[in-house]
């Protein structure tokens, strides 16, 4: 009778299960697998319509997911793999809202995040990077199951025998990363250690235990810049538990510092760049994606024809003022993207850092000073020669002065506060320093004006 | 007498080998050394004062410096080599100009090459550099000695051995560079291969024949491009003969795409870079840099100040239409800019080739058709609101249509003819697409003012 009972109180869990699932209960169908032992939650799982299996599987806890992927049947772990390349089972994963998936989602068992990785093209594991549970641009992501592991108890000699039988299979065997029996990384060796070393040793006594590692849910930048800051070949990349899951490779690195640097220098012409290849994007998504950039910059410079209708009487009584607005704005702009270029350049690289903020907001301010008084010098000189007004050429230059103070502090200082803010200092930058210079400058230059034109 | 006679003639190559060079005529002094037997060179050599001895080697043909510095004597060599590292010898070479220094100096040979490199620090590498040859950020600038080289006929076995013996002496060991007894490049290994072959096969047997490989002289972002493109950990380097002369590694590569890209970006705000860091240079060395470029856009826009003082009527008559001068060019500089990033980052990236510059033209220019009409819609309706003239709000919008297409095709296209001329795209684009919007723009905006407005 045992036997029967157990019959059907899986056909319950499978039934309860599946209903659970069809409603998008996540959260009902995680709390009934709870209680259940793991070989009757495979029997559930195995008895579910397949876009069903693979969700059944990741709410599963990380001791629960390695049993059932370990299930003495192999066409479980088949079965699995193959549910994790289905589309219509990312389409319900994508539905579920991110915070939803965290939640429901336990990180997967290290072995079971291999073997999935290993049996999946580079292609579908990124279309089935969400049912893994890693977010985009994070170590997780980028990372290769093809490394090469091995015990600390296991002799040079042996090792190279291992080596030589997986050199073919692995990404890099020039790195060899040692784990003990739960997975867990306590050491890396070269493969330049392994060939001075003497056959008999073991590699425990001659791996350097000291790892430099990152998480999976460390960002590709910052994996970028660990592996150029070491000079290594690889990464390795474990999850919270310190386990070994992956490693990334400099190849790789070398891409994603190109592609990051591609997003910082489009953010900086204002640029919205999702990553894709502006080249073959279809025309009207390039349209939309830049008129958002220029409708912010289209309000922000309304603000200054708001200022300058304001001024118009003076403009009206002395109409060759208005011939230096457009210089005074453009080398404002100029000043203020040099200054800004060199900050936000500064900050993407780590070459500055947020706390030395003051003194780079100093010396740029002296620099403004040294920049507007040479150009001051000579727009005044230019300005007479052009319109033979001395006290409008005057007020140029006085301008043109203040000008270059304010877009080098606003330039060096704004890219410091976005990134205070958190965000992007190469995309917010532009259109804050261009209002200040713009509004600002026409504003100081118009009093300045009339404040020198009172004289005549 | 054999042996007066020639002391005789050693001292006499020796006092005009002098005064030659004391005469700065490293010419003629190259002429006296043709004829004379290279054990008299060396005599004539060590004779000379120190500073002028690296000079007279420098001067000797590619067969003689060989055989000089591989001078029985071994004090010759590290003589030499002292020589390289002293500062009034690279103050001599300094001061001759890039071409005569290219005639009298011929190729080092390989072997020369890989002594000097090997003995030098990378600091004094690089501040020998000129005395070596060659120039700034090319392969021979950046190349290290320390690889590993066999011969053909070794066997897997014997290749293993010197590795051991010489792992702790190589930046990377993980690629063998096969060569001949002329020290020319023939073949490549990797550590992976050798691991994997039979203890008794030879590497000629095993080795990769087709080398990818860059000369000396070839430009430092070509190669770190062409190490990404394969996913190299290093590249040979080899001199005009083919004799390999050092490796570039992969994590120097790193640094220099970095460099290189700081570089795109600096140009891109309107800043010289010199590779210097911004952060540690003197204040009047930035001013001094930076108001270059600001006095090239000074006089560019005085352009535009000349066209709104010829158009002064106009404004006199509707002072209103000064109001949206500012929006206009910045409207117009934005739509540049967006357009030129795009094409300078993909020219710089490799990812956009000067021949597609006749379809990427058409599809910016229908990019800024699709923007302007946008904007231009937008600009209507809201400098309408702001002034309440609907001739004006007209004139605006149709200006900022023209503008935006102006903009998105000098953008686009200037970047191009920079490039079709050997200068830098990312220098040059700014300052002259900043002249046609500004120039171009005010006057299609005046002009379309006048012709409105006088409907009204």
């Amino acid at each position: 009778m045992q036997s029967r009972s157990r019959q059907e109180l899986q056909e319950l869990v499978r039934e309860q299960l599946q209903v659970l699932l069809e409603q998008e209960n996540f959260q009902g169908a995680k709390a009934l697998l709870v209680p259940v032992q793991f070989a009757d939650i495979t029997e559930a799982i195995e008895g579910l319509p397949e876009a069903m299996q693979a969700i059944a599987f990741r709410l599963l806890s990380k001791e629960e997911a390695i049993e059932v992927f370990e299930y003495p049947d192999p066409s479980v772990q088949q079965t699995l793999v193959e549910d994790f390349k289905r589309q219509d089972v990312q389409y319900i994963v994508d539905r579920m809202s991110p915070d939803d998936r965290a939640r429901l989602f336990d990180e997967l068992p290290a072995k079971v995040v291999r073997r999935l990785l290993q049996q999946l093209s580079p292609l579908e594991r990124d279309a089935t990077a969400l049912l893994l549970g890693y977010t985009p641009n994070t170590a997780g992501r980028i990372m290769t199951p093809e490394y090469l592991s091995l015990k600390e108890n296991v002799t040079v000699a042996q090792a190279l025998e291992q080596i030589r039988s997986l050199a073919n299979l692995r990404e890099t065997i020039y790195y060899m990363y040692v784990i003990d029996d739960a997975s867990r990384l306590t050491g890396i060796l070269s493969l330049r250690d392994l060939i001075v070393a003497q056959p008999d040793q073991t590699i425990g006594s001659i791996m350097t235990r000291e790892v430099v590692f990152v998480n999976t849910n460390t960002d590709q930048e910052e994996v970028a810049r660990t592996i150029q800051h070491y000079d290594f070949m690889a990464i390795p990349v474990v999850d919270t538990e310190q386990r070994l899951v992956g490693i990334v490779t400099v190849d790789d690195v070398l891409d994603i510092l190109e592609q990051e640097t591609t997003e910082d220098i489009h953010a900086l012409g204002g640029l919205e760049s999702g990553g894709d290849n502006y080249f073959q994007t279809n025309l009207f998504t390039v349209a939309r994606k830049r008129v958002v950039w220029l409708l912010i910059l289209l309000v922000t410079n309304s603000a200054t024809a708001a200022v300058i209708t304001n001024q118009e009487d003076i403009l009206e009584k002395v109409v060759a003022l208005t011939a230096f607005i457009p210089l005074l704005i453009d080398t404002g702009g100029n000043v203020g993207a040099q200054s800004s270029t060199v900050v936000i350049r500064g900050l993407n690289t780590e070459e500055v850092r947020p706390k030395e903020a003051l003194g780079i907001v100093k010396r740029e301010a002296i620099a403004g000073i040294l920049l507007g008084t040479m150009l001051g010098i000579v727009v005044v000189i230019w300005a007479f020669f052009l319109q033979g007004n001395w006290l409008v050429a005057i007020a140029v230059g006085i301008s043109l002065f203040s000008i270059c103070i304010l877009a080098s502090v606003s330039g060096s200082a704004l890219p410091f506060l976005f990134r205070s803010l958190g965000l992007d200092p190469a995309l917010m930058s532009a259109p804050f320093i261009t209002t200040a210079v713009d509004v600002l400058g026409v504003l100081i230059y118009l009093n300045i004006a009339r404040w020198i034109l009172s004289f005549s």
